[in-house]
């Protein structure tokens, strides 16, 4: 392993680790390829800390004549400090751990080396696929059909091979669709609402350009999609007018004369450097140390972070309501179909679909909706709220997505199958992780790098009964009812069990939940006895 | 009764009630010289909505030619409206409404009528005497006793027959005391420390005046208590510059010439007009229905409620430090001593005594420290947040405290022997109620109508078995630790439940909470079967 390189420092004896909520304690430091590992050697103390290199976002040195001190501050937002005597040894660990932190080569990373006993590379992958959808589907064989035009990656680099389209469209037809569609995102559905047969599908922008151009195939699919039907709607998730800027970069927007039965409702969702500035300033609120209520309330409001909450909840909300109450099809889509496009498809599953809201049901979601769906998970999530690193492709979409799902779990404590240590395992597995479940911005990438061979399934792991029981929601009732979520201002709260998690005594928190699962299956040993 | 000269209609029907969350419900309305009765004439409607009269805190009216809207605004902060038929009925109603919701004379009170059947007058009233706190606490019989001086209510209006006191003080020098002491709240014990043997008094400010006028008796008073210590501290709930101020009209504080073993601390609490004022821009806030983020912050953090509950917090705590961490006995005050004096004197109860956790416990506390110590709840909670009135002596100081405790109970979810429906009670109960508990300002006020004779007791109702289930926290463990409120600004929440509870959608939370309940009895039944 190359990885040796970096490390001129492997052991340092008596550094000192200091976190939050817990007394300063006194071991032994080891880095590793892809660890930094603590021990403390007083009986009572912490214990070890391991950590993920990669999970280190940002890090701040110190260093005297005979010692130093290192900051490190996580993706998963927790901050640690460690106290290094020498200044050699200080710097060599400093050294190491921006390194290797910061090595971005997949195949280099942490999952490619997991191999924990009670997992096999031989377990199948996933919980989901294009083919098992579309079977468990039976009630949309007659007018929908599974293409595998895209098998080798070769029409769309950021689909899956199979995709579920109109059976009035042939792969032909795709072809073309996909070349008048950015990145070659054709539409295609992603849910199908049994009560009433209407579905959502999505994609990306289609390429109209300045000079408002047209592919007949593209319109004839979405013509197809609301057959017998009145009319559908198009939820574009930029503003009526950045739609229409969009043009001049070889974008545009579905017109009204060219998909005349087509109404397109504009709701501007922001994405990319907004939003990762947004959680930059929320974080920042959350770690201010002044005891001034009224600041803290300013900085909140200031990171405009629960306002991106609000409108994610409610055009979630907006396009449930066009396919549950109004029973129209809808067609979602931003620019490249990958951000914000996924947020919303998601939410309104959830907020419609009672399968999407156990705990498989709810993973089994977001690998379709994001991991198969080409959300780029490598390029967002490659840092979190500390780094000083210029940003490049970082937005916390996911993160958001997790935000959102919180806020319905809150609303409705009884509907969603899973606990919020779910939200809170997941928000942090998508910045660094054991597993290959997030790893890359495609199924491509991932099939190139033979991510599924090599790596585990972080979904097919939280589905272990260990893991499964800890992520239940012991107070889970199942409902066929839409829930409808409140995006009033004063509905909507901060999420205080991810943002403060490593601040805050949330231990208390943690306590109630653990005495409620405790209770139900003391209840259910009980009930059997 | 003289309530009927108020009633020209005592019936109409065809009235439609419409309340927040509900659908608007159509049936006979009804005045009596206490309540507001709506039925519902439709099945599956909203049934019987009953309102004591005194709940209301302010009407609006329009009125056109044939019928006319009355919008009810309550006490508790629900907000109703009634569609009435009828230029003249509606007229009608609305002046019984003003007139009946503000008389003000305690015996025509709803208490005085209330009879349910299964309550007696005969029962015992209250939960705790200072006789019965006194004798629960043998071991500082030595140095404490009780005195019976304000027999009668002769030296201090405001304090219970029967105060405890130190025994080296006769009741010859309370009398001195008294007088040197603003309304003759000379300083009583409230809290013995169990562990270390320290305690909290409570008094109102000394009146030294401009002159620095001394007292001999209340110097010694206070040299007693710490005798064998090597000193105590006085909270003073006023700034340093207050309590300055105050010896312009009378007042004064203990300066470090004459009590010098007591060292001073100041924390300047807001009272009166200024906390009133808040909780009017909270509720206002609260109502707000624009469905912007950043106002809704805004306009939370301009009402600076959640920085009273941040300062009643860490005063509280400040006082718990002192007596169970520093080991020093505490003296508190500010000026009159029944407003934040009780408030904090409560919280640091709350925090340091497993004993004052329990359902029981709480309540007995409150009746002692609120009740019994002359919180001059008529005068405090005459109205709420949307009366027009002129702000004269309102101010929301149990509701404060009551906030605080909520805080509490979210941080330690499992030290708190009650339930938040509790609170929510007591909310209400404060400014209107069945029960005598909250009438008048003092003792003596109570004692001179009759209360406890004539009246039922809400403690003893709170706990019968059916509300002692109801207001019981099922995850409830008894710990004999200290619980630490975190004041940090991101550790304080809105209260939600209270300031939402008829505008948000509540009912979700509840129904979780009621699963618990249901899987704790459940789960008790089964353990024993």
């Amino acid at each position: 392993m190359e990885f040796s390189e970096h490390i001129k420092t492997a052991n340092v004896e008596d550094a000192v680790l200091r976190q939050p909520l817990h007394p300063p304690s006194r071991g032994t430091l080891c880095v590793t390829g892809h660890h930094l590992l603590f021990s403390d050697r007083e009986e009572g103390g912490c214990g070890q800390v391991l950590l993920l290199l990669r999970n280190i976002d940002a890090t701040d040195k110190r260093i005297s004549a005979s010692s130093g001190t290192i900051t490190i501050k996580c993706k998963d937002l927790r901050v640690l400090q460690l106290d290094i005597p020498g200044m050699e040894q200080c710097l060599n660990i400093a050294h190491s751990i921006e390194t290797l932190s910061s090595l971005d080569r997949v195949p280099e990373m942490y999952p490619f080396f997991y191999r924990p006993s009670d997992l096999s590379l031989q377990d199948p992958w996933g919980l989901s696929s294009p083919e098992k959808h579309y079977s468990q589907m039976e009630e949309l064989h007659d007018r929908w059909r599974l293409s595998n035009v895209n098998r080798g990656y070769s029409v769309c680099t950021t689909y899956p091979p199979a995709v579920i389209v109109p059976k009035d469209i042939n792969d032909d037809m795709l072809l073309k669709v996909a070349k008048f569609r950015q990145g070659g995102r054709f539409p295609v559905l992603c849910y199908y609402h049994r009560k009433n047969g209407m579905v959502i599908m999505r994609s990306s922008q289609p390429l109209t350009g300045a000079n408002r151009k047209r592919c007949g195939e593209d319109e004839l699919l979405l013509q197809v999609v609301i057959d017998g039907s009145d009319k559908g709607y198009i939820i574009d998730t930029r503003s009526s007018q950045q739609a229409q800027q969009a043009r001049i970069t070889g974008g545009g927007f579905e017109s009204k004369s060219c998909y005349g039965r087509w109404k397109r409702l504009h709701r501007q969702m922001e994405r990319g450097k907004a939003l990762q500035e947004s959680l930059i300033k929320l974080v920042e609120a959350c770690g201010d140390e002044s005891h001034n209520v009224d600041r803290w309330l300013s900085k909140l409001e200031n990171s405009k972070w629960l306002s991106h909450v609000q409108t994610a909840l409610s055009t979630a909300g907006l396009l449930a309501e066009c396919v549950e109450r109004d029973g129209h099809s809808v067609l979602v889509h931003g620019s490249e179909g990958t951000d914000s496009t996924l947020l919303i498809s998601t939410l309104a599953q959830l907020i419609m679909d009672p399968c999407c809201r156990t705990l498989e049901g709810f993973l089994a979601l977001l690998e379709r909706e994001w991991v198969q769906a080409g959300h780029p998970f490598q390029q967002r999530c490659a840092h979190s709220a500390y780094s000083h690193a210029r940003l490049q492709q970082e937005s916390p979409l996911f993160l958001l997505l997790l935000d959102c799902v919180w806020q319905l779990w809150r609303q409705f404590p009884l509907a969603l199958g899973f606990s919020e240590a779910l939200l809170l395992r997941l928000a942090t597995e998508a910045y660094v992780s054991d597993y290959g479940t997030f790893l890359c911005n495609s199924d491509q990438e991932r099939c190139s790098l033979q991510v599924k061979e090599k790596t585990h399934c972080l979904f097919r792991a939280l589905l272990r009964p260990k893991e499964r029981e800890h992520y239940s929601n012991p107070l889970y009732e199942h409902t066929e009812l839409a829930i409808w979520p409140s995006v009033h201002p004063q509905s909507l709260q901060l999420w205080r069990g991810f943002f403060l998690r490593w601040t805050q005594q949330a231990r208390h928190l943690e306590e109630a939940q653990e005495e409620i699962r405790n209770m139900v299956i003391e209840w259910g040993r009980l009930a059997l006895s």
